[in-house]
């Protein structure tokens, strides 16, 4: 089967030189898997890290990627749940364990040390293979996994977002911002961004945000309370750093804030006197459990949500996908056509 | 009647000169309101940096003190819940508003803007009154209101501490900490502490606490980590500062801090990605709503808490009761005796 294998990590100019399509052997089948034709794949922040180095415990060469939509070719066992033909996605996280608010030591991603969806064939345990959502094809499906399960337990199991609630989304535009965009807007919240670009802000408006501030711009905070009525209650941020801080400085008292991430590193400066006397509560939180997927592909269903998708790539311009990424040009997320 | 007025803010050596015993009118009753004589009154950090000058908007000459106890002495309704001679404590915060989540703006602690409890007699709506704890004595009833509410409400409805749990007091030996530590113990939790004092971690001891460290060994978090199995799941700082980010590397996944003070001042260097990873939550927390009172007020009758008393002084010496807290050389609470 074609794969795409990291075989060394370094800098974006060297991607095309690292990530190398080749035929590789179809995964073995092991008890319980099910093997799936890949057919789309997308991307994620993860993936970029990894072939840039910038992660602990790479192991070479691997198949990248968490992200699929597939049809199930052989389920090895006749209890199957799942029979060839049908039409399915991954819940990329695996061995998260027994207890809902955090993941076990033994808790890994989908993509590195195992083999990912970057490839026309992959093995899984048939506990992580959900159901297609029957309203999305799929290009769509394949978007969903990783950032939508991050979004839908920051949202609804830390921040418990409802509707009428002020959201502020700093730094829209990546795969979880803009799955998170998508989910409030349909939960009924008021959802404000901000963005370093003018067009993901008109986009962002378009998926029903009700607006958003160039962070560009010095005062992007004061832009925002102008706009939510001096009234922001709910913040995602997978930014951190001054980011984090002055979301702390602005958000209403008692308000939720969930930290997903920190592309900007560590928070200096943090207003401790705003945390306490504003009673704030801020939530760590990262990908989800097993129940969560199964919550989220029910809420996507259910409220027939469909993913922001930014771009297709053939499987062959691998390189260049993970380029757009790694410059941050995308508006949700960045879809490979593995097997289509 | 003898009140003890602040004249004038400045420095710990001014205290002295700027907090003066005078005679004043005794208070008016307005409506609603029951005048009670106080027997004891207790500080808080809150006072002293009022008298240093480190607080908005401070009116002078005002009577400071949030804490007491006392005897009803004149109730203005007939229709009042408290009699002439009824043993009292006050809840000293007002205006909490209709939200549990956190106060209204015109929320205020008693002592500055209004006059506080140094003084002879005070004059306040029946509805921040509470009977005194009968198993306490009026010292020790003194000791409760501000710090015990702060502590109540941190631990038991923001880190939802339960017997089990492993909790950490940074900074142990301030009326909030001490007050913690007697509620946590109570509750059956696993109590470390830190200090800068080793007869104050022997304190700790004596009260229920497995252990304790010295912040001004380096390796105190190892120590904590050490005698606690590597498992703090819970931590209620005051400190913020380096503490505050120290916390959030050695807390155990899925652990809860509140911070309800910082006295060391804003944070820097927050490890983000601890707190995503480790699906940390951080809650502040000040003070507490009137229900918050009511539960704290019940949890000390039923479990029969004694708060943990410091020294006590008589209200001629006041300035030396002040100067005590301001260098922190307190373990519990530091009383004044009012009228004794």
């Amino acid at each position: 089967m074609k794969a795409a294998l990291l075989k060394k990590t370094g800098p974006s100019e060297e991607f095309r030189d690292n990530i190398i399509i080749e035929d590789v052997p179809v995964p073995e089948i092991k008890d319980n898997e099910v093997l799936i034709n890949i057919k789309f794949a997308a991307l994620n922040h993860r993936d970029v890290w990894i072939a840039k180095g910038a992660y602990p415990k790479i192991n070479l060469p691997v198949v990248l990627g968490s992200d699929c939509s597939g049809i199930v070719h052989t389920a090895r066992s006749a209890a199957s749940t799942f029979k060839p033909g049908d039409e399915v996605i991954i819940n990329p996280g695996f061995n998260w364990g027994s207890n809902e608010d955090y993941q076990s030591k033994d808790f890994k991603i989908l993509g590195m040390p195992d083999n990912g969806t970057l490839a026309e064939f992959i093995s899984v345990s048939q506990s992580y293979i959900y159901k297609k959502p029957s309203h999305l094809n799929f290009t769509q499906a394949a978007g969903i996994p990783l950032t939508g399960i991050t979004a839908y337990r920051a949202l609804f199991k830390k921040a418990l977002l409802k509707k009428g609630d002020n959201l502020l989304i700093p730094g829209i535009g990546g795969g979880v911002s803009s799955s998170a965009l998508v989910f409030a807007v349909s939960t009924g919240a008021n959802v404000y961004v901000t963005s370093g670009s003018e067009d993901k802000i008109k986009k962002a408006v378009s998926l029903g945000a009700k607006g958003g501030a160039n962070y560009k711009n010095e005062n992007w905070d004061k832009e925002i309370m102008e706009m939510s009525g001096n009234n922001i209650n709910v913040v995602i941020d997978g930014e951190g750093g001054d980011t984090f801080s002055k979301c702390m400085e602005l958000i209403s008292d008692g308000g939720r804030i969930v930290c997903y991430g920190s592309t900007s590193g560590r928070t200096s400066n943090i207003p401790m006197a705003r945390l306490f006397w504003k009673q704030l509560k801020i939530y760590g939180s990262t990908m989800g459990s097993p129940d969560d997927f199964t919550e989220m592909v029910n809420f996507i269903n259910d409220n027939k949500i469909v993913p922001v998708i930014d771009e297709v790539f053939p499987l062959e311009n691998i390189s260049e996908a993970f380029l757009r990424m790694s410059e941050g040009r995308q508006f949700g997320k960045i879809i490979v056509a593995v097997d289509s």
